[in-house]
């Protein structure tokens, strides 16, 4: 397998694609109304599939292609809104009140392009954010969290399973209540270094090994191990030489997008292929550039000026740091 | 020493301050006036010392606040404005051209600002745009590369050096010819995944002595090493356990400062002490939290839209990638 098809290979086990079927009993977070606090969005009532009206997906920065490429692969007539608030990542080491502030702020911005659904393409922001968030969005949010936990429990048949992420990630415990909720063992593991060494472009290289053994090589004996970030996918190789065979590897972002196109169950259309745009709060060329060590992106760019997101930073009225 | 005491020491060998001296030989580089294709700027003739202008300093996010924090100790009562271009941070993997570009633009804005002199506290930004950006810019530009080839040539006793940066500064050859014009055997390697430990808050952590091993256990004997990104000062103590105490560790944070100031060699002031702002392209906050791991800001925090400075991302014409 070569670096090209590697990046766009996902789906690690062939047992995996035998257990993400019947994921369409996982339902979306609804909304329950608007309550008090919440921000004033136009009420959506309808959630069923409208073709016409594109999906939000949302991630920190560039990882969140990988899913919204496995959701291309499954609805490819379906346009997508891609909003990588690149200007604040990484989420991973932001304190939770930080993250669930910036998750809102850009959901509210979909909402207000007409998506009819948001994917939350960031573990971070899932564990963080979810279901606090969804429930004041009037329209299905899905994390990336649920739908890994669900592929896990169905994969795993010693019952022990682990889940690596971001250190706000594992820290925030999400993965770990939903697993042991459900009666399996949980060996859970931050590995802060794994999105760096992917946005270096060195998911194959001896710093990739090096980090890899450090991370997992203390590991119990698991059967399963769930890529708690959407980064990790592109570092499968390294991840499966060192746990083995024997270790199944999930990947959040082929389960989420499974699961969206069951939940959202599209009529087969033979239409025009989608059309993705892409809202970037940072600089767009750098998006683009770190985007090449994920497989690319394709379609509109529109740079973001993220003080139109963020509610506690006026542009005009500079502030004293204490 | 505990972890805050070891983040505001950058002055790491007591050989490195008797070499620092005279380093007011180092002329900054300086505006042969405009030339064809050279940016408009407003002329500026004066290049002496103004102790009423600031000094602009520059970096693609906070490793330049080493920079900042060792100029601040030599110029108390001077005003710096620094600009962390963190919307388009890191540029240590990015094209050499897109770094001039950013450069460019960030100079053309400080400059704009009515800034006296301008340092570019990036190893990155030096190697990739000195000299060809200093001759069109009509105000004294000072990088941080020459300062840290002169301290390593006044400290080597062997003769042989070493120099590590990240990709793009090794890659771009500007120490090591520096230092080969000088007489000097080097060795140079990048260390791609350094500022992401500091980044991480994991200067001192088990990845930070694996990497470092990594890195540096192969190198050849030397006994001076340069430290050729602000952010490595903060791996200090990790570095120097792992070279051992017969290799000297140079600071380019350190000289660069005692450089500037001795070449502007300001009037003793007993004013008040200097006002301190930062222009930042990413998210503010984000910028604080990150600043921490490197030693916290202070003074002024204003955000800046990246696309004011982006001369080719016209905000209201989304365009198509190909």
């Amino acid at each position: 397998m070569n670096a090209d098809e590697r990046r766009y290979d996902y789906c690690f086990h062939p047992r995996l694609s035998a257990f993400i079927g019947g994921l369409n009993s996982l339902e979306p977070y609804r909304s329950r109304g608007s309550r008090p606090g919440a921000p004033i969005l136009e009420e959506v009532t309808q959630h069923e599939y409208d073709p016409g009206r594109p999906i939000g997906v949302f991630d920190s920065g560039v990882g969140g292609l990988t899913v919204l490429k496995a959701l291309r692969q499954r609805l490819p007539h379906q346009d997508f809104l891609y909003l990588g608030d690149t200007a604040r990542v990484p989420y991973g080491r932001k304190p939770r009140e930080m993250v669930q502030e910036f998750a809102s702020e850009v959901v509210e911005f979909l909402i207000g392009k007409g998506v009819q659904a948001v994917v939350i393409a960031c573990n971070t922001a899932s564990a963080c954010a979810l279901p606090e968030l969804a429930e004041r969005t009037p329209a299905p949010v899905w994390g990336v969290i649920e739908p890994g936990v669900e592929a896990a429990c169905r994969m795993t048949r010693s019952g022990s399973v682990g889940v690596i992420g971001t250190k706000g990630t594992i820290a925030s415990g999400a993965y770990q209540k939903r697993l042991e909720a459900r009666g399996l063992k949980v060996w859970a593991q931050a590995c802060p270094m794994f999105v760096h060494l992917v946005e270096e472009g060195l998911a194959d290289s001896p710093e990739a090994e090096l980090m890899a053994r450090y991370y997992l090589g203390h590991r119990p004996q698991i059967d399963t191990l769930i890529l708690g970030c959407t980064h990790y996918p592109v570092l499968h190789e390294v991840i499966q030489r060192v746990t083995g065979g024997s270790v199944s590897l999930v990947s959040s972002a082929e389960v989420t997008a499974e699961m969206v196109k069951q939940a959202l169950m599209p009529a087969a259309a033979n239409g025009a292929p989608g059309r993705i745009t892409h809202y970037v709060t940072g600089d767009v060329l750098a998006y683009k550039h770190t985007a090449e060590a994920i497989g690319g992106v394709e379609g509109e760019l529109i740079p973001l000026d993220v003080t139109t997101l963020a509610r506690e930073q006026p542009e005009e009225t500079p502030y004293r740091i204490v």
